[in-house]
């Protein structure tokens, strides 16, 4: 039997500017390599919805998989949900549970969650939620396409949380705790856990807002019991509660 | 009036399995954000016939210019020139001028011109001829598609060659003087003579085979009697004969 197909597809002015160089191509191509499914084509293209549209469209109906990064943050600019949701026909709105997130994330930062902000809550109907360890704003998956964001350590963390769920194996499930801890004191402990726990990825997302830095440990395995252990195993070293 | 536009299309399986990182992109995306030509689209695809003949048909139809990169080697999976061909209808041979030049740099090299390297020579009826200064075998343009090497040093160079073309400024016009000289003895005369000769842009393309290291100097210039002065002030500051 062939391998799965999938597409990549890179959503950015500032791409085909020059201004940011694509980084997410190359990852993915590796990552996708790595687990047997063959990426067979990579597009870039505007910030515009009808080039959008094709793409997804074109895309989709082509390759098993397709793999968007770019255009799910707060500005104008940003219409790849939208342009996602029309290419299936899907109705796009804000969605509870996306808000809540979001909305969680800002009160705890003392940040208003304004109008800007909720537009990364806009999900097209029947969609399922990405987790983005990093950032909050989830990616989300419609039909075959998985909409993932342009910042490569977010882009990073959501092609780990989807992988597993293509390439076969079992589902992974995955428990994040949030420290506010540099991550050269994180290194340590983490690596020794790593390997004495071989069945479970552990892996470290920091984040700097405002001067307040920390880092959201992500703890990945198959076995739900097993994740737990191992992030209430971090949580004690690192001398945190287990959130 | 608008910007011209442009599309590039990235030839080769290596970059979508993730053994080589694509850079050339970029590079032709700063590239041409300097000289008012907007790139609104990039596609990587397989070194697979009619995946890179619809690529170039659907880029060609739609874009002022068309940009690849990719596939014109000697091995079985260069196939780019004739895709391309194919995507114009237009015949694809061996070509007289591109034939000699290459047998010309495998003489000079002591290597058997055979029939791998031959390839390099096989052109799209109608096309032109896009200078190679680093490793001889030559681009070409067809239509609206400029057709490029992969490696980085050689896309660059051909970059170089062609932008000017597209820009509306004048026709660049070049000449090489190849050299068997360490760059880092080149680096100080080449610096000093661009400096004194802002006319004219002196570019350094090096080179290594087997052991035989040296470097193409390109000078370029709208006026061909300065870019020949220029050349033999360079010669001559390097004690090599003017070629």
């Amino acid at each position: 039997m062939p391998n799965p197909s999938a597409a990549m597809l890179v959503i950015g002015d500032e791409i085909l500017s020059g201004r940011t160089k694509d980084t997410n191509t190359h990852h993915l191509a590796c990552a996708l390599t790595g687990v047997g499914i063959d990426l067979l084509e990579a597009r870039v293209v505007l910030d515009e919805h009808d080039r959008i549209v094709e793409a997804v469209q074109a895309l989709s109906a082509r390759y098993d998989h397709v793999f968007t990064s770019g255009g799910i943050g707060p500005t104008h600019d940003d219409i790849t949900a939208d342009a996602v949701g029309a290419a299936f026909g899907a109705h796009v709105d804000l969605r509870d549970d996306a808000r809540d997130l979001l909305a969680a994330h800002y009160a705890s930062e003392g940040k208003e969650f304004n109008e800007a902000r909720k537009r990364m809550a806009r999900i097209p109907e029947g969609a399922t939620l990405i987790d983005n360890p990093v950032s909050v704003a989830p990616g989300f998956i419609l039909g075959n396409v998985h909409v993932m964001a342009g910042v490569p350590k977010v882009f990073h963390a959501m092609v780990a949380t989807v992988l597993p769920l293509l390439s076969g194996g079992q589902p992974l499930l995955s428990q994040t705790l949030k420290v506010h801890i540099g991550e050269g004191d994180i290194a340590g402990p983490l690596g020794r856990l790593a390997r004495a726990n071989p069945d479970v990825s552990l892996g470290s997302y920091p984040f700097q807002n405002d001067g307040v830095y920390g880092s959201n440990l992500v703890a990945r395995g198959v076995d739900a019991n097993r994740v737990t252990v191992v992030v209430a195993q971090l949580a004690k070293e690192l001398g945190v509660e287990p959130n």
